[in-house]
């Protein structure tokens, strides 16, 4: 292990971080007669220690050598992940708005890794600079935090890959042009002209101008902090359906948008993974909307509110537009199934994604057909390309370890005394970075109620979700750390 | 497709089904002045009528051709297990005892399966003919019907190779000794051995033998019908510790006897499957007896019941020494995780099995060490022996699509209006063949709560999970059909 690369890169990120708080900052000052001055000290002594953490790792721990192999990839984006969650949970801490550090830890987690998952219980009582950073944290984590390293630091050396590759959600991770600091950046600039038409049509809808700011960081990094007691629930239909929209979008694969922009509109339109996509949500959203139309009374409520949960948990972003924890039993086990599902790769969504899911199901297929035909050459193809064999073990593989590491994390959780349908769908909703669940933690719910070590737990969880298990558990591996 | 030697075959297993029920006959004979004579016309009719199919299907349908190959294996093993579950519902439904016919069938197929799983609601209502044919279809069902049959049919051509690897559970499945048929009878000696021996043990503890009899059907199969309204409940600890010690035995791969038969002590001890199914058994029924301590009140009791339940449900059996439904979550949760773990490979039980999960496990290991080290050259080992590829990726395989179907009847079993734990635990407590789950289908409770369409549907679980997915699939598969 390359040590010195990786407390490098690591504090860079943290001066990346250290920047990004100025945007709450901004927001504190702005508030300041409304909301007092404890935020905006809060936010500089985050900042000030966010900065000098970063600059002693970088220059003095660390050395930019630029020997950047897989295994530094990973350890840069497990240590990255966790510091930057660290520090971004002092301004709750410091403000006092968040007394616990464990609490506002988890709180930070789940904004970054896109979770949504909230342990607080009166959201309207917070400042408008600790919201906007919340939600913000979801816009960051989204893309992913080194990727926009990637797009905006000078160097490119050709093994960031590595890291992005450890960050990057999804089977199959490649780049969209040569350059990966081009790569890096077409997804930023796509990434930030959906957001900025989200706000636009938000507002055209009658939404403050902070609300729809902080729904579409929410939306577009598929995270779902609330900013209100009842989530969307209190916003108009036009705006629901909006958020419905626009959740959906921000669970496609972006290089889809990056076909588009290039004009090969007839290679994106034929995407398997998005008619798969499509088709579950379709499907979905109608059983659904059956299913809850004798409990509403009215056609267009029951339609509107089955998308928008449909939307919300496939994409795993975690808004609620009513507390579907009240909905009958099967459109609850469909949203279950659906948090496991996920939206399609290269996106910023969580789960398992619908990419993996079309893999395995045409492995087995193939294998079916392999027993049939014993001498037969089958394969497996994803978006008319031949899967290689590598990735299609690397599947199956990472089915294997999820539901093993699933089952321990529930295990472990089930030591807190609350129904077994509260700590199952607590593990599903963290692991799969969705945010609510169901029964006790279901949307009206919060995740105040586990002791700390459950908190510490589910943060786990929620980093293991994003990060795609590897990485952060390649950290606690002890060859992972030797000198070479 | 080889017709005719499929049908040829599956009559063959309805004859012997025919004589299988002789034995229930004769029970039904010797307590036909406490229970009355229904049962015997039941079983007289349901023997010609099995023997009648079966003669037809072999010989007027059917031809023994010898071409036997892989779907072939597959279809036999598939359409026997239906077909036999088809028939040994009859004398429920003959007698009576059993009015509905989908009731019948789920119960037979609980049975056959080894699971356990029962739609009576008064167990002790039923005659002795009835709850023998109950406990024995767990027998005959637990080391696997077509390996009983090639164990006493005269030809082996070498070709059966193919039923046998249909039929039995685990990830390898190979030869004992060079002759198939020596292998059957081998494992139907050690099979017969152990049972009689169980039956003793429990005769000595002062069981009558009737019960005995049928108990240690149920252990050695691992199904679990229980012949008591509170399944072992009543039983002195000393059988309870009986049958504990031999729901683990029957839990283990019987390959481990077979070396212990030829003397190969060191190789059957040196099993990793047998110490990590240890470990795993000893841990649980530790933490769960610290956990149910301060219910119980008493170490002894604590030990004795949390050791029964851990060995009933990771064997799969299904019996219950007390209502662990009522247990604290934690111990509750444990049980969950081991219906999904299982026993041994090459055992009676059912689940994804211990080996599955060391494979998977160690081939993570093996992938994070190709991350780091990409140029190693890592494998799999298991009982020292080289895994092969394609084992490894059929494991990985079947972790994947055993999600996938899990998803899948669980979201059709939600359409029943039952709680989170009720319906999920139902599914796991089939498609693992175990019998009894949680809540609603807890040891106290009864599957007599679902709607046919759903006991259609969990009888199709069971036979999944028995069958180990793939048989009962191909069956659908329309390729599987052509003629050649």
């Amino acid at each position: 292990m390359n040590y010195r690369i990786v407390l490098h890169t690591v504090g860079r990120i943290l001066q990346i971080e250290a920047l990004l708080m100025l945007l709450p900052l901004a927001v504190s000052v702005i508030y300041a007669g409304q909301d007092g001055t404890a935020a905006i000290w809060a936010f500089l002594i985050a900042i000030g220690i966010s900065l000098a953490l970063g600059f002693f790792l970088t220059y003095v721990l660390g050395k930019n050598n630029n020997l950047l192999f897989a295994r530094e990839g990973f350890a840069i984006v497990a240590l990255a992940w966790i510091l930057m969650s660290v520090v971004g949970a002092l301004p709750f801490v410091i403000s006092g708005e968040i007394p616990s550090f464990i609490d506002a830890f988890f709180e930070t987690v789940s904004g970054f890794t896109t979770t949504g998952a909230s342990i607080l219980t009166d959201v309207e009582a917070m400042s408008h600079g600790m919201l906007f950073w919340r939600s913000f944290t979801h816009w960051v984590g989204g893309m992913g935090v080194l990727v926009f390293v990637m797009a905006i630091l000078p160097q490119d050396t050709g093994r960031n890959i590595h890291i992005m590759r450890a960050e990057m959600p999804g089977p199959i991770v490649g780049k969209l042009v040569p350059r990966l600091k081009d790569t890096a950046r077409i997804l930023y600039v796509i990434y930030i002209v959906l957001t900025a038409v989200e706000v636009v049509l938000l507002l055209l809808g009658g939404m403050s101008l902070f609300d729809s700011l902080l729904h579409s960081f929410g939306t577009a990094g598929t995270g779902g902090f609330g900013i209100k007691a009842d989530s969307l629930g209190g916003y108009n239909a036009y705006l629901q359906w909006v958020i419905t929209i626009f959740m959906l979008v921000f669970g496609v694969n972006f290089n889809l948008y990056y076909l588009i922009l290039i004009k090969q509109f007839k290679t994106a339109i034929k995407s398997t993974e998005l008619w798969v996509y499509g088709a579950i949500v379709f499907v979905s959203g109608v059983l659904i909307s059956f299913n809850i139309y004798p409990m509403l009374g009215d056609v267009g409520d029951s339609v509107r509110h089955a998308f928008f949960q449909v939307a919300s948990i496939i994409t795993t972003t975690g808004y609620s537009s009513v507390d579907f924890n009240l909905w009958p039993g099967f459109s609850k086990a469909i949203l279950v199934v659906l948090m496991f599902v996920g939206g399609c790769a290269g996106s910023t969504a969580g789960g398992i994604k619908v990419s993996r899911f079309i893999i395995a199901i045409k492995t087995v297929f193939k294998d079916i057909k392999k027993m049939l035909h014993p001498r037969s050459v089958a394969g497996v193809k994803l978006e008319g390309k031949k899967v290689d064999d590598k990735t299609i073990n690397s599947v199956s593989t990472y089915f294997a370890f999820y539901f093993i590491i699933f089952l321990i994390i529930f295990l472990l959780l089930s030591l807190e005394p609350f129904d077994f349908e509260t700590n199952f769908t607590a593990v599903s909703a963290c692991f799969n970075n969705i945010g609510p669940g169901l029964s006790a933690v279901g949307p009206m719910g919060s995740f105040s109620i586990y002791s700390d070590a459950a908190t510490l737990l589910l943060s786990f969880a929620m980093l293991l979700g994003r990060l795609e298990i590897f990485p952060l558990l390649l950290i606690f591996t002890p060859s992972m750390w030797k000198k070479k």
